[in-house]
């Protein structure tokens, strides 16, 4: 077992949750006093990591929301905070990164040095060498793009590969060749339960992150049940917007406790589905 | 025609070159009087800017290059440089983008206004919706991962689909469904004339970026063969350190001297193989 894997299995564990909160910050979403802040999107990060903390194994900051409004610095600090006030939660930086060799190189530096994720996401497409600057780092987690949560997942991922469908191939290399280190993961949309239940059964106890649960729609149970491990865990549920944003509006400057409550719920919704175990 | 298209039919004109010199800063490569200035990045590539404008059809900074160091200012400043001293020469930056469909169009925002870039590259993993953010802006270049020059290209790229491989599929999507604005391109590396040429096959008239070139060893007269339109153009040749470090180390402080006759010899060596032309 990895460094990254035991750390993951003790953060499933510390506060009895596979929920991962995303950090997508959306400032024209953000309540008016944060808004008009100084760094309000590491404000905002800040009020729904102090609401959430207890609750949760990871936390997910996507890059595109720090990157389009010139907020690097704000992203630091997020991670930062997570890491100072969380201590035992993990922190998947959501890049999906996917370059040569050599360039790939600087993505782990910019992943794991600059930023200290313990997780990054990464894309496939290129192969395995432009994965191995990731995978040689034992002590992070390299989480694969396997079969994503949105319509056009389609186009590439479930084309025909000779008997088998090219997310397959994605999950039997990454079951495979791609984790000597057993620091492997793969990312399999919540919204498509089916091809979970196939990956799972491909990559036996592989962690699973599964985005695609509250704004995407998907069924949380039939997901939770789809894609657990024999022992009840195995899975990164991944929610942003619908824990972010879904009551912050109607709730106005109580949006980190609103947010707390949607937490709360699908953390309660997920282990009520996890096996050897009831309702929660 | 794209206003993009365009574009790049003038920048191929207007130095008669289709040349495109990779900006991927190494610090510790540089000579020692720029990596001790201050913003040494933008320095480094204002020289190589300096020494190559009028050799040139194209720039593509490589994003992980500044992220690992955060350099993003550097970046920007860089793109300003490009746009403002040389006029009709496009900036292609080299991030590899791809994600679901309210985070790319992030990226897109990312790519085109914050950085102003004129094309971005987009890994096409994620299906048609994930690249409709890109897509939809027809002023703009989407180059699309096809055929990459990495030796792991073969792992996903090269798979079986029915009687084609991935790559032809996703040359043949870009061609028909994702060029709906008629700015895509395509990557295809140098490495690998066969494949070029059977892209070339697929796209019709389409431009292809082609890495590759110099370090990576690719036969340079063998790709602009394999990978040109009937008339001579529709390729942007690649080459980062080739270009940057080639003779750098060796030539002490005159690094942008021979940075420029690295590229007047790369620009005669494809114009050489050119239809309809002899060497320049």
């Amino acid at each position: 077992m990895s460094a990254f894997a035991e750390a993951l299995a003790r953060a499933w564990e510390q506060n009895d949750s596979l929920l991962c909160v995303g950090l997508d910050p959306e400032i024209e979403r953000f309540p008016p006093g944060i808004a008009a802040a100084p760094s309000p999107i590491f404000q905002f990060n800040k009020a729904i990591i102090d609401a959430t903390r207890d609750l949760v194994c990871a936390y997910k900051p996507q890059f595109a929301h720090y990157a389009a409004c010139e907020a690097e610095d704000q992203l630091e600090r997020t991670i930062e905070y997570v890491h100072s006030t969380c201590p035992g939660i993990l922190v998947i930086l959501d890049g999906k990164r996917g370059d040569v060799g050599n360039t790939a190189e600087r993505y782990a530096v910019e992943a794991f040095e600059r930023y200290g994720a313990d997780a990054v996401t990464v894309n496939p497409y290129l192969g395995g060498d432009s994965l191995e600057p990731f995978l040689k780092r034992a002590d992070k987690g390299v989480v694969i793009l396997c079969r994503t949560s949105n319509p056009g997942a389609r186009d590439l991922q479930d084309l025909e590969v000779g008997t088998r469908r090219l997310y397959h191939v994605v999950a039997e290399l990454a079951a495979t060749r791609w984790n000597g280190h057993g620091n492997c993961a793969l990312v399999v949309g919540a919204t498509y339960p089916r091809e979970l239940a196939e990956v799972r059964r491909i990559v036996g106890g592989m962690p699973l992150l599964l985005p695609g649960v509250g704004a995407q729609g998907a069924d949380v149970a039939q997901a939770v049940e789809n894609g657990q491990t024999s022992d009840g865990t195995g899975l990164i549920v991944s929610s942003s917007r619908g824990i972010l944003y879904g009551a912050a509006r109607a709730a106005g400057t109580d949006f980190a406790a609103a947010a707390r409550a949607a937490a709360e719920a699908l953390r309660a919704q997920i282990n009520s589905s996890r096996r050897g175990r009831r309702s929660s």
